[in-house]
């Protein structure tokens, strides 16, 4: 077909632009990054005249007929109910921070094809040109007809808190902001294993939370749903407290829901005899400070690629140990949450994701580890495929429980 | 891989929201159209760990750092310049009217999979969710920095002009109303034909239009700039001229540079002795008018499914005849069009598509025929292979000229 022939990307091997070559040419992610990772294809075929007039007009204008008289015939006659936007401004991409729309496309576009790969959904990469908040949420709420579902990302705190909530409540659609919500499903399923590999409750645990931004304040809020015994969260004042006079409102209200011990001062301080550390800002934590948490603790050191506390001396004290890279057993990963979990909504074409779907896919994440549960396996490989169709089922199950599923 | 057993998709063969089948069963195109007709696909592998760290972190984090330190490197590391938003706000859709963006994603998919066939560009249908001209150039111009064109579709006059002007003015992409330009490119190509298989130039010619709405307005103003020896537009109320009084700005500016003999009165009155008949309007055209034309006539009946003039009738008087018709021989279809102009422009990563872009599109389009000009053969088929690569090539070397592209 011509399509081979006339394809923009076929011509582009070379830098045409005069700059030479920007990076060094040795790395091999330049060459896999080399005229984008994805593509659209057609699921229907186009060979002659009779496919063209069904495909497209004059039989097109009867489904579209149909669907103006029934709207929801839309997610049976179109791609809606499998495709997913995935949308940010560009301002907190992976650990480089504000770096605007264009060069966060490199992230959404992988974002997309994990989507894909491990979810079967289809995702488009929408970066956009504006950061209020304002504009952002006007934006994305025209972009939805178009859409099963919008997975936020990387868009910097506390924004990314209102501009879910807002969005949320303006659509019929599940809005996720995967920073917040795929990290702390991932972490709770986690520590669920670790709890049973140790013979605990979460209810025995007291957890210490490190960061309190999109990630931190999302793991909190999970962990108390999820019955931890206590956790507090530091951010790099030291803990959040509700005596502390320099919160911001997202931080006053994690300091009403947190800390039950009443902990005030330093994260330092609150890791004596605490039981969980869950890293998820960066920054370096004392060796002492880790010597001071409880018998069997867990540490959950996920900055990347330097986690907080170097595996290797967390091991000195800890009886489970996980991190973000992928290098060491554990691997906190989003990708064995988010695609599921979408691939879950759109399947019952939920019209949000709750609470409840999210612990859901915590509890069948944790159960895929089953009986091969150890010390070095208490989450999944994202190569495993029984992930996704455990964590599609079970977050399909629990929208249609909570009421948000429309079939 | 998991995405085979989780794909949303592959549960809605049945309709389980409890309405039945909203259409005749029997209709071959409810079948095709379920599901939806596109999927997105990775083009590069992930098939374990070290792909997931190249694809996506840490790898991506080193690609999106080059985009931000050289932002025009993003057209070579993702695949904007392969992506076209296929841009709705489903106010005009084929003949349909007002039928909303849900109701009109079918046709913008449809859209989206001619675009991949036929030219090999990838395209995303986009349905606002908004009809206001200053929320949708806002809207589309915050999502301008994931795409590397805007294919305006199926937006009503006069609005859809104000749009596409505003749009461009403001974002660095192509901005193309395909509905506008797509139709006035093919039209000038058969035209070019049908004057060429009769021996005359466009300047030996008076051309009348019926219907002033977007494809009216666009192919009047592609004649004009081709160089036809005059062209009249008619609306309802009949020919276009500057001493009406009821002239929408639209028609105004239109009045300006069209109708040099100074017509008024009827579209009737306008075809008598007129060389070429173009149809964009429906409503119907009585014989006699057709049979008061000059010798050796062009008519082109465009309007779909009921042309304007039945071919039978035309050719009693005409020495060319087309429609809009894919079951009579010269069908005017935006296909052969839309694919390479967008192609090109891509392809050298354009910053807008000029009238010359359009003009050298329609002369590649005409030059595909050769030497197999006939009466019944003055535009390809949409399945001719040459069509899209001639297409591409002239567009492409056509914004080289014009100071347009970027690469």
């Amino acid at each position: 077909m011509a399509a081979e022939i006339v394809n923009p990307r076929s011509d582009n091997g070379a830098d045409q632009d005069g700059g030479g070559e920007p990076h060094d040419s040795f790395d091999p992610a330049f060459a896999l990054h080399r005229g984008g990772k994805m593509a659209v294809q057609a699921t229907v075929p186009i060979r002659d005249k009779d496919d063209l007039s069904l495909a497209y007009t004059p039989g097109v204008a009867r489904v579209c007929t149909a669907i103006a008289e029934r709207p929801e015939l839309v997610h049976d006659y179109t791609w809606k109910s499998s495709v997913v936007a995935v949308v940010t401004d560009g301002t907190a991409v992976l650990g480089l921070g504000d770096i605007g729309p264009e060069a966060s496309l490199p992230v959404m576009e992988g974002k997309a094809i994990l989507f894909k790969q491990f979810g079967g959904v289809d995702a488009v990469p929408i970066a956009l040109d504006c950061t209020d908040v304002d504009e952002i949420v006007e934006t994305v709420a025209r972009l939805a007809p178009s859409f099963g579902g919008v997975n936020l990302e990387d868009i910097s705190a506390p924004r990314c808190f209102e501009i879910e909530r807002r969005l949320q409540e303006r659509v019929d659609i599940p809005v996720f902001h995967d920073d917040q919500h795929g990290t702390a499903v991932v972490t709770l399923a986690a520590l669920r294993n670790a709890a049973r590999l140790t013979g605990r409750g979460l209810g025995d645990l007291r957890a210490v939370i490190s960061g309190a931004g999109a990630a931190g304040v999302a793991i909190a809020k999970m962990l108390v749903e999820a019955g931890i015994g206590d956790v507090a969260v530091a951010d790099r004042k030291g803990v959040v407290s509700a005596d502390r006079d320099d919160l911001t409102p997202v931080k006053r209200e994690l300091a009403g829901f947190t800390n039950k011990a009443g902990l005030t001062g330093s994260l330092e301080h609150a890791l004596e005899g605490a039981d969980v550390f869950i890293g998820v800002s960066g920054g370096t934590v004392p060796e002492k400070a880790v010597a001071s948490m409880a018998e069997d603790a867990f540490v959950f050191a996920m900055a990347n690629p330097n986690p907080e506390i170097h595996p290797d001396v967390a091991h000195k004290y800890a009886a489970v140990v996980a991190t973000g890279r992928s290098d060491f057993p554990n691997q906190i990963n989003n990708v064995l949450a988010f695609p599921g979990i979408f691939a879950g909504a759109l399947q019952v074409r939920a019209s949000r994701i709750t609470e409840g779907m999210k612990i859901a896919a915590a509890e069948a994440l944790a159960s895929v580890v089953g009986d091969d549960l150890a010390a070095d396996y208490v989450i999944p490989s994202p190569f495993d495929e029984r992930v996704a169709p455990a964590v599609t089922a079970a977050v399909a199950a629990a929208a249609r429980a909570e009421g948000v599923a429309r079939r």
